[in-house]
C-alpha cells in the first residue's frame, strides 16, 4: 500500500464556498477511506452541466461549501475495510450512480437505478457514516453525488467505482462516466434501432452526439439530427447525423416535418435536451404501429409532459432512461474497450 | 358453390335509420360479394360498447342509415372474383380491422395496423369500389367498420375475415373478434409480464376481465383488479384478480395505494376503462427501473394525457396497443386453438 493509506491527506481542490460563487482553489484534507470506501488519487475531470447547475443551485436545497465534479478518471490510492475488488493502482472511473449488487433494482435484468446508490444530489455526506471526508481546518466541505472530483484526492463509495482496462487513456475515457455512456446506452440498450431504421436525435451536445453515434453503430440507415442551433450540425456529421432539422426553419411543428421526411415517422427517437416541447415532439415523431421514443434530457421540476393518448394508442412506445440503463460497475468496463477498439469519435477526435 | 352465389340475396338486418333511435329489422338487399370480399351468413353476433357509441353519434359524423355489429361469427355464402383464401362453407369471423399482407404496417412484425384496413369508423362503404352491398328499394344502407355484422348475411373485405376451425363452437368463440381478444393481446403481446410479477388492471369490463385471465396465463403471482364499480370483482376473482382495490375506498390517490402494496409499485399494468385518470394512474403505479403500462381504452376525443417527465426518466415504459397487437388473419386462428384448449374462462363459463 502506498505511504499515505491510512492517513489524512492534503491536496489542492476547487471549492464552491457558495451559489454561484466561482469556486477557489484550496488546500483541503481529505480522510482516509472507511469500510466500503476507496479514495482515489483523479488524474483528469470534466466539466459538465449538471455541475454547473447544482454550483447555480436556483430553487434546489443549496448543500455548501461543496466539491463539485462527476466525470473523472483515477488510481486508486488505498481502500477502507471490507474492500476486496480494488487495490492500490487501479484505474478507475467514478461515476455519480452506483451499483450495489444487492437491491432488488442491481438484481433485475432491466434496471440501473439501484436503490442505495442510486443519483442523490441532495445529499453531500458519506452513506456509512453520513459524515463527510473533505474539510478545511475541521469544518466539513461537502461531497457532491458520491464523486466530487474537483480534488487531487477524493473518497467515494465502492459501489460507484468502475475498474476499467489499465491501457486505456483516462484522459479520454473519463468523459465515458456521464453524458457520453448516456447518450450511447440511450440508444443501445433503450431504444434498440434495427438495421436500417430511420432515427432522430433532439438536441446535438454531448448526450445527443454519443446517441447519434450509437445509432450508427446499431446500422440505422437515416439519422436525422434536430437541434436549434444549427452550429451543432457539422460537428454532429462526424458522429454519424445523415440529416438536419431545425425547427425554426419551418413553421409547421416539427413532428410533421419530420413525418412528411420519414412517410409517417420516425422508428426511434431520443430526447437529449431537457427541454419538455422536444420530448414531447420526440415521442409524436415517431411512427404509429412500431415507434420507440426515449427520454433523456432533464427536465424542470414543474414541467409537464402532455399528449393525447391516441398517440399510444395508436402504438408507440415512450420510455425513459437514466444513465443509458448502464449498470456502472457492470457494464461501464465494456463499454471501455468498445471505445478503445476505435469505434468511437469522441476519443478518435 | 351455394345456388345463392352471384345472386342478390334478401335477408333480415337491424337497421339504424338515425342517431340514438331503435334499431329496425327491415328486409335488405345484400349484394354479392365484388373482387375480393367475401358474404358471409352471420350465425351469432354481440352487440359491443363501440356498436351503442357509434349509434349514438355524439361528436362524430353521423353515417346513417347504417348496419351495426362487429363481434360475431359466421359461415362463407360466396366469394368474390381474386379470393383464393376462402371457400364456401368456411367458418369464419369477421375483424372490425384487417390485414391486408402487404403494406409495412402488415410487413412489420410489430404493427397490426393495416394501412388499407385499419379501422376506420367514419368509412360506410367497401373499399373496393365505394359503394355499399345493402340496401332496401335501391337506397343504399351503409355499413359499419367494415362489418355490419347486425344483418343474416353482410359483405367483407377479405383482409377483414378469420378463418377458424370448424370445430371451434361459433356461438362462443365470436366474442373473440373483439375485446377478449384485445384484453388478453394486451397482456400477453405487449404488456408481457414475466412469471411471478405484480401486474395491476384497471377497469373490469370484458376487455379487463380477458386481461386479467391473460395475466394469469403468463404467471403472474399478484393480479389486483382496479375498479369503481366493487360488483366486479366476484366475477374478476374468476378470471384471476387476486386482489382489489376501488379508487373510491381510498384518500390517496391510487398510485400510491398500489405503490404501497407492493413496495414501490406495480410490475406491469393494463389499463382497460376509457378513462384519462384511469390512464394516467396506471401508468404512475408502475414500477420505476422496470414497470411497464399499457394503454387500452379508448378516450374521449378532448381527452388529455398528462405526467411529470421524471415519472419517465425513472425508467418506466408506456405504450399502447389496438386490437391487443394481433394481426386478425395471421393470429386469431391460435387465439380460437388457445380457447379451445379450455383456458378460457369466459368459454367454458
Ligand atoms: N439521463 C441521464 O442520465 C443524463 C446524463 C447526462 C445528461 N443528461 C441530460 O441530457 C441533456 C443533454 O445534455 P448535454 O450535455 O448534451 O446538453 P447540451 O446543452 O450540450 O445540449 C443540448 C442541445 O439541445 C439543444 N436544444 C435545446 N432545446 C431544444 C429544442 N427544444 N429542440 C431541439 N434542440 C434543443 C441545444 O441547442 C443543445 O445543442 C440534459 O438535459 C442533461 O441534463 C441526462
Ligand atoms: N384498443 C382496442 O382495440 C379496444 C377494443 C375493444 C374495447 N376497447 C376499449 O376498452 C375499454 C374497456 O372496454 P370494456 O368493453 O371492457 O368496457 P366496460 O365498460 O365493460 O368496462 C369498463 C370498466 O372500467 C371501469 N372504470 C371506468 N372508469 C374507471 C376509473 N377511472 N378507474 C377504475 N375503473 C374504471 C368501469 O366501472 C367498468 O367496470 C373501452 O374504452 C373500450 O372502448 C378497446
Ligand atoms: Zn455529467
Ligand atoms: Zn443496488
Ligand atoms: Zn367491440
Ligand atoms: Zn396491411
Amino acid at each position: 500500500m502506498a505511504s499515505t493509506a491510512g492517513k489524512v491527506i492534503k491536496c489542492k481542490a476547487a471549492v464552491a464556498w457558495e451559489a454561484g460563487k466561482p469556486l477557489v482553489i484550496e488546500e483541503v484534507e481529505v480522510a482516509p477511506p472507511q469500510a466500503m470506501e476507496v479514495r482515489i488519487k483523479i488524474l483528469y475531470t470534466a466539466l459538465c452541466h449538471t455541475d454547473v447547475f447544482f454550483w447555480e443551485a436556483k430553487g434546489q436545497n443549496p448543500v455548501f461549501p461543496r466539491i463539485f465534479g462527476h466525470e473523472a478518471g483515477g488510481i486508486v490510492e488505498s481502500v477502507g475495510e471490507g474492500v476486496t475488488e480494488f487495490a492500490p493502482g487501479d484505474h478507475v472511473l467514478p461515476v455519480f450512480t452506483g451499483e450495489c449488487k444487492e437491491c432488488t433494482h442491481c438484481k433485475s435484468e432491466e434496471s440501473n437505478m439501484c436503490d442505495l446508490l442510486r443519483i442523490n444530489t441532495d445529499r453531500g455526506v458519506m452513506i456509512g457514516d453520513g459524515q463527510s471526508r473533505f474539510s478545511i481546518n475541521g469544518k466539513p466541505i461537502f461531497h457532491f453525488v458520491g464523486t466530487s472530483t474537483f480534488s487531487e484526492y477524493t473518497v467515494i463509495h465502492v459501489g460507484c467505482v468502475v475498474k476499467i482496462n489499465p491501457e486505456a487513456p483516462l484522459d479520454k475515457v473519463c468523459i465515458l462516466s456521464c453524458g457520453i455512456s448516456t447518450g450511447l446506452g440511450a440508444i443501445l440498450n433503450v431504444a434498440k434501432p434495427p438495421k436500417g431504421s430511420t432515427v432522430a436525435i433532439f438536441g446535438l451536445g454531448a448526450v445527443g452526439l454519443a446517441a447519434a453515434e450509437g445509432a450508427r453503430l446499431a446500422g440505422a440507415s437515416r439519422i436525422i439530427g434536430v437541434d436549434l442551433n444549427p452550429n451543432r450540425f457539422e460537428l454532429a456529421r462526424k458522429f454519424g447525423c445523415t440529416e438536419f432539422v431545425n425547427p425554426k426553419d419551418h413553421t409547421k411543428p416539427v413532428q410533421e416535418v419530420l413525418a412528411e421526411m420519414t412517410n409517417g415517422g420516425v422508428d426511434r427517437s431520443v430526447e437529449c435536451t431537457g427541454n419538455i416541447n422536444a420530448m414531447i415532439q420526440a415521442f409524436e415523431c415517431v411512427h404509429d404501429g412500431w415507434g420507440v421514443a426515449v427520454l433523456v434530457g432533464v427536465p424542470n421540476k414543474d414541467a409537464e409532459f402532455k399528449t393525447h393518448p391516441m398517440n399510444f394508442l395508436n402504438e408507440r412506445t415512450l420510455k425513459g432512461t437514466f444513465f443509458g440503463n448502464y449498470k456502472p460497475r457492470t457494464d461501464l468496463p465494456s463499454v471501455v474497450e468498445k471505445y478503445m477498439t476505435g469505434v468511437s469519435s469522441y476519443l478518435v477526435s
